[in-house]
């Protein structure tokens, strides 16, 4: 099978948009990328922010800000956006994902801000102080499909070729460390290189560090920013996620996404619920 | 002169608002709370953040998304508010605040997205793993007032009682420590007491970190988003921010706001633009 590309993908196809009238954009949530039936909130984004590229003047998303109102579900969608400021340099737009009720009516999943920008523009002085995060070799990490096959249906995983450090993978034995941390080498499974749009997937691909702090069930997302500062090098993807404030019923997840040139390309943190005990 | 408090302060007067008809609000920006006569980003969002409070059906910010699209300068304006969605335990609501131009027409200074719940429903458990900043007892941290005065109109201060570590304030004499963090105690000069509106602001009250890198000029903020997670106990809060990703002209600034409790009351991360050099 012909390696994927940029444009040609898994990711693409599931991702894609068409445009109905100047700022609407039709779409079709696919079933592959799904967690227990609802689609993943960094695969929207990533619909999202590929519909408010082709509305606003500048291509790249560079602080998406996202909150998340209820579930979608495969099916059609609509992606409704609004210019809302364009400058030299930047530009923000905003955008809402609708999904029609079955008695008729438009329900919104998710509403957006985003500022965009061109990434290849930008002046490459690098001061970044952060460290890539101390992951083990590639093979030496655990893949998805090892260990008990996850309760339900979690085909997004199919798309994806995850490999998790051991040492944040106990909880899938049993054993959760319980420092609230996930990390995780990033690949598509097509062999798709990253762009700046597939970084809005994967800030919210791995599994939830309520699983390394022992807690049992899902953190549905209800705030969600990332910031992509740089065009990613091609080739695998090192994500650390970490969690520090679980308190309260809720907890933030703070994720950095690391390219093969060792650029800190995206950043992000979510607020989430906790699952109930 | 009586201590200030909730509800009857410099920081009360300066955010208040006036509904004008539902999911309007008239406010006066004011002077009081500028740096160099642009309104302050977290001034702006405490104001919006309190009409946002009037127009949904829950109390207090949760998460709270901001872009910033032009500078704000004191005077009058506009809050106009969009419930998005109400739930049982969170709302989401959309804000947008303008003010008008010479020619008459209305110019949107910034949008935000947030959604609030009630911050004492809350269970109490708090699994916390992050610790309070290292900074010095009060005394041993340097008030505002002292050194040369700033180079034009920091009227906020005024309002403010900050005292910065000594490890943080080097930038004040010519020493910047180049490591791009900020840490300060904050307090209201008026003695009022912090809440979850006043956390809006205290956020985006310090020093940007770029004086700390050594860096010349304001940083001004593209996007800020600001997690809500206790109710703030009264007295002095401390305020670590730290820069990591200085990298193509932008920056992000982490800020952790902890109250008296010990408690980490509030998070937030802003993408800024660096300065030129």
């Amino acid at each position: 099978m012909a390696q994927a590309s940029i444009g040609d993908s898994e990711f693409d196809r599931g991702t894609a948009i068409t445009l109905r009238e100047p700022g609407v954009y039709d779409a079709q949530l696919s079933p592959g990328w799904t967690i227990m039936n609802v689609a993943n909130g960094g695969y929207l984004l990533a619909l999202m922010g590929r519909a408010l590229g082709d509305a606003l003047p500048h291509s790249d998303p560079f602080a998406v800000s996202a909150h998340y109102l209820t579930p979608s579900t495969p099916g059609p969608a609509v992606v409704r956006t609004v210019t809302v400021r364009t400058g030299r340099t930047l530009s923000t737009g905003q955008a809402s994902l609708f999904q029609t009720a079955e008695d008729g009516r438009e329900v919104e999943r998710l509403r957006v801000i985003a500022s965009y920008g061109e990434l290849d523009a930008l002046p490459d002085d690098v001061r970044t102080a952060a460290k890539p995060p101390a992951i083990p070799p590639l093979e030496r990490c655990v893949g998805t499909d090892v260990g008990p096959p996850p309760p339900g249906d979690f085909s997004m995983l199919d798309r994806l070729a995850m490999r998790i450090d051991p040492a944040t993978v106990g909880w899938a034995v049993g054993a959760p460390s319980g420092q609230g941390d996930m990390r995780a080498w990033f690949e598509f499974a097509d062999g798709r290189d990253p762009d700046p749009y597939s970084l809005l997937l994967t800030v919210d691909a791995l599994p939830p560090t309520s699983f390394d702090l022992g807690l049992k069930g899902w953190t549905p997302t209800v705030e969600l920013t990332t910031h992509i500062r740089s065009r990613p090098a091609p080739g695998p993807l090192r994500v650390a996620i970490t969690t520090r404030n679980l308190a309260g019923g809720f907890l933030e997840e703070d994720a950095e996404v690391w390219d093969s040139a060792d650029r800190l390309v995206a950043q992000s943190r979510q607020l989430a619920r906790a699952p109930r005990e």
